[in-house]
């Protein structure tokens, strides 16, 4: 899935960077490159670090101001490292993503990220609809362009597959099992444990259901019902003795 | 807020990973690091990609194995880069934080990043409970160790905020197992069932990890472990013959 987000960086001072950037948008299926007046670029250093993202690299955008990287956009979204004093609505990652999907249907997109050193300025956020802000440690939010990109385009990607597949917990091949086979497989054990003094013949109830509890938390399928009644029967003493 | 969740590499290559893995974890809150035979550890290129983060370095427990890594944790998740063939349940990275971090007031909690080149063995993927994946771009995901760890530790920070809307959880009253226990529950399984003929000879490994994953899944706590222990004993045919 391609995601038609653009990521700008602004005046990025390190071309590793730009490289690592181009390859956290690719792992994520973004491709959309722009950059704004970069200090170095093309460079090396940025396709070695691109490491296989090269030809987002080679697609990029080099614009001269904010306004012409983002011109054709109708929504954009600026970083910001921490909460400032300007007025503009705040959002975390996720809030952020979701706002963007819905509106990839009707206009293009841009997530704009400030420079290294000092992120982007008063006027930059002024073309921004909102901030996205991660919420990175206080005492040390030194999170470097490439990562912070790399958490953005990853909630992109995360809303963009929607959320609803979110919650399905595992992936089970197997049917599982019938209350009827873990019954079955309950009473088995039962039986070879019977003859062991396993069970305290005073209180056998209690340490029964506490493993038939323990059985159904596996939530067991058809063939691991199987499994532990074979690993049962090699095990049963009386079969044990009659062999 | 400091998140106590373990992020634990195995056997990593680079020790510049190393560093941006731990700066990666101290910019979400997170400081407790377990490295399983570092192929060069300390080292300066750690120390400089982890800028600012040499605390975290500094404190990193150097281990020889993996269950010395997370022998003490009660639920461990481990990464997987794409779905594998063993059907051991696969989570996103929320989800998996979720589950986490609903975990964190009972038990140590461990996340297992494989080597870079190959991952997690079957091996040491038979002590997870779950596999956690992150959904990039099929065709390109090359996700580097500390952009991996970034993402799920940004998750974790996100759970830990309190974002997550949480399925309800099953109250519990023991503490839950610790990865040693379990293992030595394993162990002593696979002990007993070795002589009766129940392994195929030609493919052990499958049917053990089955068994694991299957008691992964039930989520014991230590007197459950216990009571299968002294099941187990009952059952050893080795007892038996000598009473």
């Amino acid at each position: 899935m391609d995601i038609p987000v653009r990521i700008v960086l602004v005046e990025p001072t390190h071309p590793g960077n730009i490289g690592a950037v181009a390859r956290a948008m690719k792992t994520m299926g973004m491709s959309d490159l722009a950059l704004v007046n970069p200090q170095r670029f093309p460079d090396a250093e940025a396709t070695a670090r691109a490491s296989g993202a090269d030809d987002v690299l080679a697609a990029a955008a080099v614009c001269d101001s904010l306004i012409e990287a983002i011109g054709d956009c109708g929504f954009v979204v600026g970083t910001s490292a921490r909460r400032r004093s300007l007025p503009c609505p705040i959002l975390d990652p996720r809030r952020c993503a979701q706002l963007v999907v819905e509106r990839l249907s009707s206009t293009r997109v841009a997530v704009v990220m400030g420079t290294e050193s000092s992120g982007l300025t008063n006027e930059q956020m002024g073309h921004c609809r909102y901030l996205v802000n991660i919420p990175a440690n206080e005492k040390y939010s030194s999170l470097n362009l490439a990562m912070a990109t790399q958490i953005l385009c990853y909630e992109l990607r995360m809303a963009a597959l929607g959320d609803a597949e979110g919650c399905s917990v595992e992936v089970r091949e197997d049917p599982p099992a019938t209350a009827s086979e873990l019954d079955g497989l309950h009473a088995h054990l039962e039986r070879v444990l019977d003859g062991t003094g396993f069970f305290n013949p005073d209180h056998p109830t209690t340490l029964r259901l506490r493993l038939r509890r323990l059985f159904h938390r596996a939530e067991l399928d058809r063939t691991e019902v199987n499994i532990l009644r074979g690993a049962f029967a090699a095990l049963d003493p009386d079969r044990r003795r009659r062999s």
